[in-house]
């Protein structure tokens, strides 16, 4: 009998699976679950439901809920209680891409190979429904039906994380911080501070909620927390690289859009191959972080090289 | 000893307190606390902090939270512990200004006698502001802090009447309906449904919601929701009619613009004095459904008649 424990309560990769196939299956289990989340359209709404399931359910990686399934199954508790959460944490990213790429702010047109949202639905219905995924994102947190399978303080202390990382503080503040350096020229340190908060805050969200909704002891919650903020570095230097090699198809968004609207990036401090460099070792760093974690972390350590290995 | 409870639990009006001293007087509370709930600003923000704080610290007749505190009291509840969460409401309803008055919604110019946030700031902070309050409203919320005073079952079920109230089922709805409605005629069953889900959804939470935090029983908490929906109906109406016979000074905000923006109101419905008689009646309505509350309710008695009656 012991030999049969339930795949979900042991966490990590399942025999001989590969990190592509690990993947693809948590990846799945969040889409099925954000068909679940996503609002229902309802008439006379002007498109707005048609809008946020339209760049919810766009595909992406799902990288963000994927890492909260993994963090929770690292600290040995159940990825099916995260799920919800995990939807929530994607629901806040969805929402901050649809204000980004809004004419006032980045002025995107193609995001996940696809026409923005205010290039199909208009700018009033863009940012009505960022703002909708984003208030919804809470409203699923804190609904009843959570709270049979995590205690409402673990509830409490999780949706505190992600607002905090998504507020002022956090997402808001990258993004003004970003808005602020347009054209201007940043130290490495004031463009890694850009972008902790900007992507950062949202990756180590995810990581540290996964492990804060399991009950998980502060030790590892911080170094979760620090895992995370260094992966978040590492995939925005690998995705500065990648605007500047890769062309539009691979990318499924404008190439190039960094320079067209000078901005300031890791290889205009570091060149293409010091930046890959520095992703490079900002991966190791993360996943040294993770030192003390058992092979149920593996997932997480496979994640930190992937996302400065993906676009070659 | 037992003439001597503190004013803050016994709640209602003070001896000889008339409802104009009782609003400043909470109202006052609400403009402490959200001193103290209102980002600080920080460096190289783009001005974010600033224009959050702009917006949040204009002024204005603080009605929700003074709801909030005036329910937590009619049900014999702690005024005081559910200030932090009346305080993020007030936040919630800043951001949906900030949001509604944008170029691409209303573009409109001047809100609580100043000029808007998108034409202080520019649009891209302003969106950035709004998305700023709105998110921080759930980290007050969930604030550790708050837990101490609310059992955490408590915090999140207000939390999550704040999230559904504001979001794609409550305002968000509203606005689309808003938005989809311009320059068509809505029949009266319309005009309200948009309302009650653009002002209403959020007055009746505030009510609702402090309730909530004090433990309130069921058949109470839906009074409550009631009466808020209501008076939320009423000052529709009674806004809708100051629009109309007012002048800018006096309504600090651009005077007649729903005529210019071809927006359906209850006047165009029912005729002035029709909208007037309508007002009254559905804040007649709000008070009946306080019946068996005691004299602790007197209040929002008060505030249901002061929403129909103020501007003449």
């Amino acid at each position: 009998m012991t030999r049969k424990i339930s795949s979900r309560f042991s966490g990590g990769f399942l025999s001989g699976e590969t990190f592509e196939t690990y993947l693809k299956r948590q990846a799945r289990r969040v889409e099925v679950a954000l068909r679940r989340h996503a609002p229902r359209e309802m008439p006379s709404d002007a498109q707005i439901g048609k809008a946020m399931r339209y760049s919810l359910l766009a595909g992406g990686k799902r990288l963000r809920p994927v890492l909260t399934l993994a963090a929770a199954e690292a600290v040995g508790g159940s990825s099916d209680s995260v799920l919800p959460f995990a939807c929530a944490i994607e629901l806040v990213h969805t929402y901050s891409l649809i204000h980004d790429d809004l004419p006032a702010m980045d002025d995107d047109d193609l995001r996940r190979g696809r026409p923005t949202s205010h290039v199909v639905f208009g700018e009033a219905v863009a940012i009505l429904a960022g703002d909708g995924l984003l208030t919804d994102a809470f409203a699923i947190c804190t609904n009843s039906s959570n709270r049979r399978r995590v205690p409402p303080a673990l509830v409490l202390e999780f949706t505190n994380v992600l607002a905090e990382a998504a507020g002022y503080k956090g997402m808001i503040r990258g993004q003004a911080l970003d808005l602020a350096a347009e054209g201007k020229r940043l130290t490495r340190p004031e463009l890694e501070r850009l972008h902790l908060c900007k992507t950062g805050a949202l990756i180590a969200a995810s990581v540290e909620g996964g492990a804060v909704l399991c009950g998980a002891p502060s030790a590892q919650r911080k170094a979760l927390a620090n895992y995370g903020r260094l992966i978040g570095l590492a995939f925005q230097i690998q995705d500065d690289v990648l605007d500047l090699t890769a062309d539009e198809k691979t990318l499924g968004k404008t190439a190039k859009s960094d320079l067209a609207e000078k901005k300031m990036t890791f290889p205009a401090l570091l060149g293409v191959e010091g930046s890959r460099k520095a992703a490079r070792d900002t991966a190791e760093r993360a996943v040294a972080s993770l030192k003390k974690f058992d092979r149920r972390a593996d997932p997480l350590r496979a994640l930190a090289r992937y996302v400065v290995e993906r676009g070659h």
